[in-house]
């Protein structure tokens, strides 16, 4: 069977549950590689897809024997086939994060599943350890990332705006095997960069400006995220030392990062640092990252766990002066067992084009 | 008070329901224009924003007195506050269809309501009717979409593939005003065709093959939708009747609506219409189209409701010959009172490029 259904099905056996219904479409791609709608039944003896009329010859040759999963198309499953799924079994899963409040409710009377369970996250914390072949194509999605960050330095002009240059980072990931974009493509130029958020207007780059460049691409589907503050002709002295507090605590966080490291230590020390120096971290210090850009266990003082090896986590400290400017700085990282292996590589010192 | 909201409190006291939890943020940009992360109450006497820290500024900026929405910091809010937003309530509102089985205890137990009742897409059939500024800006998405078509037949040359022409496509888009795709454009070459939805492919385009194009864009957040099934060189005798047999019933569809045209009839006789050639429609006849692509009502023989003046829908009736090739011809079209204007005008003739 899939090694991955295979290690739900054990995970749900330790929740003492008899199977689950799965509708998250990124949780069934992560599961069987299928990318049509549809819905994944792990029934006590069977995995079963149901799908559409239209999708069932992509999704036959999307799957192998070894899947082990029947492929089957709703409009021939009948009212009994339905309630025989789960006949007899007393607790089933389902995402309780993703199942909207009246898709649960129909999945309980269609299924006639006694108990309809939370199931925590038991998908998204599997996905939260990659395994090899996923580690690869982030690394490749960081790899684009750095390229583009090398060639906005070249790019980026005087009287360039924000949504010009956004658009040159989009092109640049397609035209180099990026599938798109991870998420919208942050550029804050001067004061927009104090907005942790910000859409690309028609701001226009000015000398002595800082530059703020959140962006990350899509790999065969895994993302990668990287922040970097740069500045046109010159950085004013104000800002210095709040760039330096910045990476000063990114660095920190990045030595402290390995196998079974806190979570909540790590950005705790963040926080108490930033405010001693009259700062605060309004944001989570981090986010895992993979199939989504934010991915759990996310980064922040509320997490009380601990870093495994192979997560993939994004680091983003960030200092944000109202109306005047903003400094973020993050990187995508790959948690080792005895350290971790920064996979975004584009310069954090002071980078004045 | 902002119109928008004056309407949805006049539905809720239909409904019998004294104020909203809205969380959706599609819904909350409809009503308000805030894009940010946040919920937005309807108490009794007033309207609330609920936001972090970070987007404060943001939300106050997209707000004007007008509106008359309070806003504050997520942080600010004590436990006895938020439990006195509706206090001495019976039934508040929430949206049954976007907020997960989770979110739904979570609100049930911060907010201490009594019943929190679903309110079967009110705000979603609020936004089926188009105002005129909403319309202006689906012309102007469809405008985009039409001209690109237009460049689409001077560009598309032999041994161009299907990624290389889904890639121009979006170029197009960008560089002519749009934000960007509505939707993963699909450009699906010969036999590909065949597959209703379809991700564009290294497959190039050779002589006599029927190249389909479902494409859309946004313009200032609202979309288009149009699709056309063109040739490269020839059309195949085989093809013809299929193609005529699609686009008479996009035509007849056109001609039925109108302001109180019955979704399902319309539906019906097209269903009919390809089952009498011995063809069967397997997706839905079109769907309605605003803020996203895919809106209530969804026009198919299961929807059992009446158009309304200034609905916006895409009608795209399609026949798929497994393995062989697929027609699909598609329109966004406006509901008038007597009539209809298609906003989406290329041509729909045989083309061949």
């Amino acid at each position: 069977m899939n090694e991955k259904i295979r290690l739900l099905r054990e995970r749900l056996r330790n929740l003492n549950m008899e199977g689950m219904i799965i509708t998250n479409p990124i949780n069934i791609k992560y599961l069987t590689n299928i990318e049509n709608e549809g819905t994944l039944l792990i029934t006590r003896k069977e995995n079963i897809f149901l799908t559409y009329t239209m999708f069932l010859e992509s999704v036959k040759s999307t799957l192998t024997i070894n899947d082990e999963i029947i492929v089957a198309d709703f409009r021939d499953v009948s009212k009994e086939e339905y309630e025989n799924f789960f006949l007899f079994c007393e607790n089933i899963g389902f995402e309780e994060n993703y199942v909207t409040y009246k898709q649960y409710h129909y999945l309980k009377q269609k299924y006639r599943v006694n108990n309809l369970a939370e199931t925590e996250n038991i998908i998204e914390k599997l996905r939260a350890v990659k395994d090899n072949e996923e580690i690869e194509k982030i690394k490749k999605a960081c790899e684009i990332t750095d390229k583009c960050f090398n060639h906005l330095l070249e790019f980026i002009k005087i009287g360039m705006t924000e949504k010009e240059i956004a658009f040159e980072i989009e092109m640049f990931f397609k035209k180099n095997g990026a599938e798109g974009l991870a998420f919208d493509t942050i550029v804050a130029i001067g004061e927009n960069s104090a907005n942790p958020h910000w859409k690309p207007t028609d701001r226009k780059v000015k000398m002595a400006d800082p530059i703020l460049i959140d962006m990350g691409c899509i790999y065969q589907g895994y993302s990668s995220d990287m922040t970097r503050t740069i500045f046109m002709g010159c950085i004013l002295e104000e800002i210095k030392p709040v760039y330096d507090l910045v990476l000063k605590n990114q660095l920190y966080t990045i030595k402290e990062i390995k196998e079974y490291a806190s979570i909540k230590t790590i950005s705790k020390i963040v926080d108490n640092d930033f405010k001693l120096h009259n700062y605060s971290l309004i944001h989570s210090l981090g986010h895992s990252i993979g199939m989504e850009t934010h991915e759990i266990p996310y980064i922040n003082s509320k997490t009380d766990k601990f870093l495994k090896e192979n997560m993939v986590i994004a680091i983003e400290p960030g200092i944000y002066i109202p109306e005047k400017y903003g400094i973020r700085i993050e990187d995508t990282i790959l948690v080792e067992k005895n350290g971790c292996n920064v996979l975004t590589s584009s310069p954090k010192n002071y980078v004045i084009i």
